[in-house]
């Protein structure tokens, strides 16, 4: 019987706990792609109670805690941050075998040095031990990154953000590297003509750029994404139900913006041929300044009407679809690709069963240019837990190059979330320790130590042009 | 190396075997969805043969038998009842690592107390011994029940059933209560105008209420849902590929069943347009009542088009369907919440390659107002068994609340079943049993423990509102 | 700590062991699926370098190659053998936990006796010392194949080749049989209306037939069906997206050849009419000649333009579709059921979230007529690894009869590849002793041992009708 979280946690034999403890456990992390709020880096927040650092904004633990009969009052209501804890406590016990239940108590361990297992009767004296703390400096968000051993972080931010934050950042010299990533879905997004006029309202302040044409719209965003750049941006990201692939002419699209901009919402083959021609223009860009184009993939989103006219979009009413995703995807960087205008590109898909969809495609676009040049993307959201990445780290490996792979990331807005690279790293080691034992693979420490840590760090590393970063 | 189907069959480590044997063990059964006949539970009919019990009606079995090159007459034919025996004990052997080799030795041994193997050379003495068994007292219907410790039975009807069976067992107060469950599959099915009438015309004599229009339809309809309310029904269920979700009007449905009632067969867009409207309905009147509503979704039914014709539905030639499910799903669920009508609901799919999307759709719409409101159901029909048992609880765990599952039901047609029951509760603890023994999970069995009984027992008994049943 | 690749390699249990020792390991092989070619065999070719016979042509190791950032000049260019063998080399520790690693240090042992790891440091040894093995007559094609232990081998041609090398092999009474398989593709891809021309061009000549109308290119087909026949063939193959089973009449059939005739390439519905009349002429011969039809569905091919236009089809551009497969296959399947026309047949799928489709729509066909009529076929492509084989072989236990399985085969371009079978039967054997020891089966190694055998081996024997092949 092993102690529960202890020091072997998912290192289940000895070859696994040295891969762990030797190679992979120092590693430092580099976050390519996480949700983190640049401004409460920049203001280097202190969290007034353990509520606001673990439980606002979490939309994880919400559903978790309305699965379990908690009223909303108690969730994004108005009761206190105790109140709301304490609900949290009561829900932690029945969220066994949800990745959840790790991540809290892992959480704990390594923030706070809390071995306590979170429930009712522990509730009161980890949330005072914990917020005491919060109020330390020692737990300000930047301290909070430096104590998980970061070396890089990218943030997730839309064209028409001025970046402050990320400027301010630059200009105290953080010392650990805070880039923006360029997340224009709101620029593509054109299923509701008045929310599109909105957004170019504010993408014409800031590009300062008159927007009366398709042409001046391309400008406007070309300026944003020169703008990205200068601030150190080398990376994009798209959430998608699909890649759109539709066939069109630049014709066409010049007379759905213009309808568009009339006040008319455009049909669905119109919408879906305006998605296409945008996500093309942004491929281009990525791949004319060398940058890593990203794709999450399957998400269906704001499914419950009533919740999201009550609380509007990632508060926890979002689910995994089951769209078509092989077609369109292939046609898309298959075009790129043709005219020498594939960027390096990493896929994420939301419904593990397109998993050897994606293991596979990866494959048609490598092309020996750059090691791992398209990249399947580590488990996302739903599936960022245990099963999750053991079936994509088993179908990358079964499909392509696991060794290439630029392996974990958090995604999370929380920054308590780093320990989930601890997670991976150790699930990681836990299958390869497993298959040497067993004869399936070599008894070369030395050799595989390496991928490990390459996997862990240098592969990100050199797969995002960040060379410099040391270990 | 453990005896085959031994007392610690499907337990792997000291853990699970406690936690099996000291909680799931001694859980009564609530069997909350079932084919059994309520005629021969009223009837405490006993069987006559082994085969009359065990093989007639189970197309599991016959669907072994014909892929192990039995010709039909052994099955649904003219043979015997020991010809037909002896044919599926020929075919035992070559069902090994079938879910059906399990169930076989598992019923022998526990109704029976038959520790042998099924094959060839055992068939005649286990034939003989187990008919010798059924035909006294001991083995009637309601006493299989009771043997198997089962303390509530929900049967599926037709609405146009009489539901005499019903009455019969509730006026002899047979201390198990068998409740109707409301199964409107034939109101809704529009495919075929003539057996559509026929249908109308069974519904009017039951009704007793002239069907001229919808309006009626519908008056009749309501009345047998009243109907069923009133002799005990609390819950629903519906059979079907999709969930349908067309948009409609009030009029266009009227114009469909006009046309219907005319002696046309709709169009394809047409009766997809009247199933959403007969599903929303029928789901309004669950939410009303305070009902759990329950969609089997996914099936591909009657593909053999030759034994169609020959042995009619049910006989064997239903598979799984691959249609998208997620898109129609969301949106008539939040069109039901969005109007405050969404009752309890409980989604199985048959696919699992779904399963991600199921494990995720629930918590759309999962808003605190009752623990595990929308649930993800058991493993089912193709996926009953120890595979797909396994991945649903591992994706429900994983996406959402494991603890609020109302688990495991027979949906079977045959008294004999009840060990499936057994057969889950060891899957579910051995999968606890291994991640406590791994330092997964906290080693705190009264806890634990506590989770396992809630699973097996008492989430379904406050799910249905069953809160007087006795543990 | 077992040795990687020692005896007991992937037997991770002594009943394991037993029943790969005992029993499977000693079975001969039949590959009744492959892509080697019958010139090479009539040839007896010998391979100049290790290169010659292990890399090219190899796509799936010129994928890994490329994912790890090597250029098409050490792939498919111009660079010397060795210089390509070199990159190989580089590569191979690159690829830990693919299949590729497993099959390319089996491949070294079962054919070279080398038992060295595969990396920079042993290439030049391993490529000379290889090499110089296969300028011998001991690693001749023939003898690679009788080392094997092969007894029959089924390659993979066009209704428009000569079978010449057939013809010479029987004439030289090679001991092993090499059979032809008809796999027609080419005579119904209509997506070109130039190509489709061209391809008639040749069936006129192959088959002496002029073709003016659609009945005479039926009848040329035809003649090349009974030609196939005449020369041992009884097993046809068709690589497909999906099953086309659109309604059609004889006249639109007969329209849609016209067009094509003139030269105009038909609309996209009229493309799948014309696959799905050609699907159910070619499946009708088949079941006039009791043949056996093979369908490998889900591969979606050529998707990067770019490297079609440079190097043509199967050179490492495919991936893993997801296309609905259910409705037509079933459609496509009870047609010839109903007419009392529907051959043995084995399914292939691609997209391992179709398997439990697959393992479902066997059943619904199997009709007792030959046991496993309706065969699920082994893992495939990208699915022939250790992980695949493992879903495979546990879908098909849940869902149908592992029993009656006909098993392994190559599907192989290669000589190098029979010790697949090897690593199939391994796997096999494993499965079956992990569920013995656990008491999940019954401990009668005589009987399992006898299933083992026959899905090794006689299975196939008896299912293809080549029943005096001897074990």
């Amino acid at each position: 019987m092993k102690n529960f979280l202890g020091k072997q946690f998912l290192l289940h034999n000895k070859t696994a706990q040295q891969l762990y403890h030797d190679y992979a456990e120092k590693m430092p992390i580099i976050d390519y792609h996480c949700h983190l709020s640049p401004q409460q880096i920049a203001e280097d927040t202190r969290f007034e109670t353990l509520t606001a650092i673990w439980l606002n904004g979490d939309h994880y633990k919400w559903r978790a805690m309305r699965a379990n009969g908690i009223g909303e009052s108690f969730i994004t209501g108005s009761k206190t941050d105790f109140q709301k804890f304490k609900k949290w406590a009561d829900t932690v016990p029945y969220t066994i075998r949800n990745p959840l239940y790790h991540w809290t108590h892992l959480e704990l361990q390594r923030y706070f040095d809390i071995h306590d297992v979170l429930n009712p009767d522990s509730a009161k004296k980890i949330y005072d031990s914990c917020t005491a703390a919060l109020r330390t400096p020692e737990f300000s968000a930047r301290n909070l990154i430096r104590k998980m051993n970061v070396r890089m972080i990218c943030t997730t931010d839309d064209p028409v953000d001025n970046l402050e934050h990320h400027q301010k950042l630059k200009k105290e010299k953080f010392e650990i590297p805070v880039l923006p990533a360029f997340r224009p879905d709101a620029a593509m997004n054109v299923d509701n003509a008045v929310s599109f006029n909105n957004y170019i309202e504010r993408l014409e302040k800031a590009s300062g750029i008159a927007v009366g044409s398709f042409d001046q719209y391309l400008s406007a965003l070309k300026q944003r994404h020169d703008f990205f750049a200068k601030n150190g941006c080398s990376v994009s990201d798209h959430g998608l139900e699909v890649i759109y692939a539709e066939d069109y002419s630049e014709n066409e699209i010049k007379n759905i913006f213009d309808k568009l901009r009339s006040g008319q919402t455009p049909d669905d083959l119109e919408r879906r041929k305006f998605k296409s021609a945008m996500l093309f223009y942004f491929a281009i860009w990525d791949a004319e300044k060398n940058w890593v184009q990203q794709f999450h993939l399957g998400a269906m989103r704001n499914n419950n009407r009533r919740m999201m006219k009550q609380l509007g979009p990632d508060t926890g009413w979002d689910s995994i679809g089951d769209f078509p995703q092989a077609k369109s995807l292939a046609k898309f960087l298959s075009r790129l690709d043709n005219e020498d205008k594939l960027a390096k590109t990493i896929l994420y898909n939301l419904n593990p069963a397109d998993n050897a969809v994606m293991a596979a495609m990866i494959g048609n676009f490598n092309d020996g240019s750059f090691p791992g040049k398209i990249q399947w993307g580590a488990a996302w959201w739903f599936l960022d837990q245990k099963d999750g990445m053991e079936k994509q780290i088993n179908a990358l490996s079964n499909m392509g190059l696991l060794s290439r792979f630029v392996g974990m990331l958090t995604d999370s807005r929380s920054f308590l979330s780093y320990p989930r690279h601890e997670y991976f790293r150790r699930i990681l080691c836990n299958l390869f320790g497993e298959e040497i034992e067993r004869g399936e693979l070599p008894d070369d420490l030395t050799w595989i130590g390496k991928i490990i840590e390459d996997i862990c760090f240098h592969n990100a590393k050199n797969y995002f042009g960040w060379e410099k970063l040391k270990a």
